[in-house]
């Protein structure tokens, strides 16, 4: 291996150049953000957890209207790609397959951040993350991350002042059951009892985190390491035991599975059987668990009552399809990063088929809202618009433009065939790829959907009237971020 | 933004911690790096350079058969989507459509490396990069990874022993003449003049390194910068004029663009013409080039005797489109890296169409040698296999298995409908993801290609028998670039 050494060898000593001055820049950034920091002191906000509570209280009353159930189901870390009705070959997918069919596909949809937490945040919330101040993701308490955000005083949460789906629908008089992944904060008042479910049993965080242990609202069940082939299973399980409890009263499920999250367990009794090896097989098992708890809507007659939301929380991580022609995967600020199967079945309200409407999860809390005649809070802005008339009429996209947001940055914004890149930064792809030091920024990229739907030529400079447009809007939204990050009205 | 600040103030502590253990454990693998380098000097190998003299003195007497001429052009960094004929949408190509048509086009083609010079070294040689030694980036000479391979007095430079395409080509009595981006060496013995071309005219490496001058075979006849926008037009000029002075013998013009690596310049002619934005103006430029070649060869009557190659010498990089279903781009060590264009004509004598045998630009050297009824050398392995029954009697793949190699290590092997993924390591994407510390290694994967081209589900628990074979052949491979890296019998 003579020469091969040698080159080794220069190799390393560039790396260690390299990651030296890497290391330099980071301390500065480092002492400048730490005493940034230290000016302001963390808290929830009294003022807005006081709105919270008003504006809840007042629903009971509001809440007059027949209104549908929710379930809404998430997957984690699944991909465009990874469903029959999505076009995968490897993986077979008969019920949600058959969902599809029988409601709306959204092929225009995208989930309200490139990865777990602040798109989980974003989702219940109706608002993108960074305007829940929550971006980063949650790690356990005893971890390198959680200890610094001790120290900084800044816990990584959802704050008590927001507003999930979960709080509004159980003051309207829901029955509100969550099962699985929680990933919004380990602590209360973040955790889901605090944010609005009656119960829950689940996870708390990803299950590439240790110790994973298994809870039922405020006690742990299953000590850590949980046995993660049997997931899936339980969180089923839960929910279809909530579904037989409801007895009438409408309700809200939310499924938040643990996979295909890596690391895959499938389920002992069909591991193997999936053309798309053990990733294949975990999906195939959460097909299955979709298949069940349809069933028990049938069973109950729960049906005819009852929207079906599944999704997915981002793009597809090392394994996984991000569908043909995207480009980026999850942690990506590609189109890829968000880019997930969204299908609303609604049986006799919302008819079969496609619909390429822009939506994003944000808009879930808007479109229950709408659908319940029940108000927004006044005191906060909600960046999700209703979708009501998109599933009930088939109408175009309530958005004129969605904004993509990775680790509290705005990174691009989408509206009719274009999508405007405000920089690209570094993407350290399959390992985490959040914008990083901005090494390589080329600045503002456009790009032309409808003829490049895999972001791969910036047409800026052909189509400069576009391109101002969308940089004019980056700079409003930039500047409201800045002036109003919570978005407090 | 109190807690955007404070959160950002938290990120950038642990990127500090982050940054500093790779610092640290960096610095020990430069230690140990250096260590083992030190103990091996660097020459020139003496023996085989001999053998190479030897080799090259025998060819005109063996030459006596009428031969093809053959024109190779290269483009840089063009992705497999960015043409018509590969549908894109964005860019119109109609001289290299009209070539595909006219020939043959690979649709199962992979260049030999993910990234500029690897891929340039294998393709002229025949031989993997690693087995020429030649596995990292020539940087400009004033450059710290020059600086450092000085130190280490590892010359990165294709070594004298090798043999290109241009040697036995013109050692056959062919003229041979070199326009463009040559990135196998600054300086001597590995310069174009020195590496069987007669003449050259273009650059020693990419356009985003400066100084950035152009060269007539040893001498510097625009000074840097250049100007870029008119490289395309010199290099094309200056094909057209090695055209014209053939003469009637057998020649060899190998047109190595510039484009579409970055920065793009277009010509000032066309700029702002295409639909796919300054990226598509470019390669509008290069295809408008392939056309005034193709139109010289029919002017001069040359046209029928001439194999007409493009290709390109890795997938897309920041731009461009590595097309349908495929992961990766120039860098990755999924397909996408690799998988480029491929389109060959040979009037009378390769019938029109498509083939998806697996081919690699390695095939290049050998398909020559056959064509010519030519020995390969004795003394070293060829990794290439001659291609000439598959352009001439549509056969199937001479290659059982094709290795892909990144910066020297072995990434996969492909066969048939399969892919074996060595390892992971991390992809660093966008600035240049050549495998680095192996962070995030979770073993090796199989992928099947029918059912899964865009590398998404690993089957290596469904296929054990095909998985097993694989890791057999990675095996041998791996055990023979340790025990004969060079390939020497």
């Amino acid at each position: 291996m003579l020469r091969a050494e040698r080159i080794w060898g220069g190799l390393l000593r560039l790396l260690g150049f390299v990651v030296g001055a890497a290391f330099v820049v980071c301390l500065g950034l480092l002492l400048l953000g730490t005493a940034r920091v230290l000016l302001y002191a963390q808290e929830d906000d009294v003022e807005h957890l006081a709105a919270k509570r008003a504006y809840l209280a007042a629903m009971p009353e509001l809440s007059q209207q027949h209104a549908p159930n929710l379930v809404l189901i998430l997957f984690d870390d699944l991909g465009y790609g990874d469903l029959g009705t999505t076009g995968s070959r490897s993986i077979a997918t008969p019920e949600i397959d058959r969902l599809a069919r029988e409601g709306l596909r959204l092929t225009n949809y995208s989930s309200p951040a490139p990865n777990c937490t602040p798109s989980r945040a974003a989702m219940l919330t109706g608002r993108y993350a960074p305007h829940t101040s929550l971006t980063l993701i949650v790690f356990p308490d005893d971890s390198p991350l959680t200890w610094t955000a001790k120290l900084m005083d800044a816990p990584i949460r959802l704050p008590a002042e927001e507003i999930t789906l979960a709080d509004v629908l159980g003051a309207a008089g829901y029955r509100t059951f969550m099962a699985g992944k929680w990933h919004l904060g380990n602590n209360h008042p973040s955790r889901p009892i605090d944010m609005g479910f009656e119960h829950w049993l689940g996870v708390l965080y990803s299950n590439d985190m240790q110790p994973l242990a298994l809870w039922r609202d405020e006690e742990v069940i299953e000590t850590a390491p949980v046995d993660q082939s049997r997931l899936t299973e339980k969180y089923t399980q839960a929910a279809i035991e909530f579904l037989e409890q409801t007895k009438g009263e409408p309700f809200f499920l939310y499924v938040a599975h643990t996979f295909p999250h890596i690391p895959l367990f499938p389920s002992a009794a069909h591991a193997g059987e999936s053309a798309g090896g053990v990733y294949g097989d975990v999906v195939e098992d959460l097909d299955r668990s979709v298949g069940r708890i349809l069933e028990a809507l049938d069973r109950l007659e729960l049906a005819d009552d009852t929207i079906v939301f599944v999704t997915s929380d981002n793009g597809p991580w090392f394994q996984g399809s991000s569908g043909a022609n995207i480009r980026g995967r999850k942690n990506s600020t590609f189109r890829g990063g968000q880019r997930v199967p969204a299908i609303v079945r609604w049986p006799n309200r919302i008819s079969g088929g496609v619909s390429d409407a822009m939506a994003m999860g944000i808009d879930l809390l808007p479109t229950m809202l709408e659908l319940l005649d029940l108000p927004q809070p006044t005191d906060r802005d909600l960046d999700g618009r209703s979708l009501a008339a998109v599933l009930l009429e088939d109408a175009p996209s309530p958005h004129a433009a969605l904004y993509a947001y990775a680790a509290g940055d705005l990174f691009a914004l989408q509206g009719g065939r274009w999508r405007y890149r405000l920089r690209k930064g570094v993407e350290l792809g399959s390992i985490g790829g959040l914008p990083f030091l901005p090494l390589v920024d080329r600045g503002p990229w456009l790009f032309d959907l409808e003829l490049d739907p895999d972001e791969s030529y910036d047409v800026s400079t052909r189509h400069p009237e576009v391109f101002a447009r969308f940089a004019a809007l980056a700079e409003t939204q930039l500047a409201l971020d800045e002036s109003n990050p919570r978005r407090w009205r």
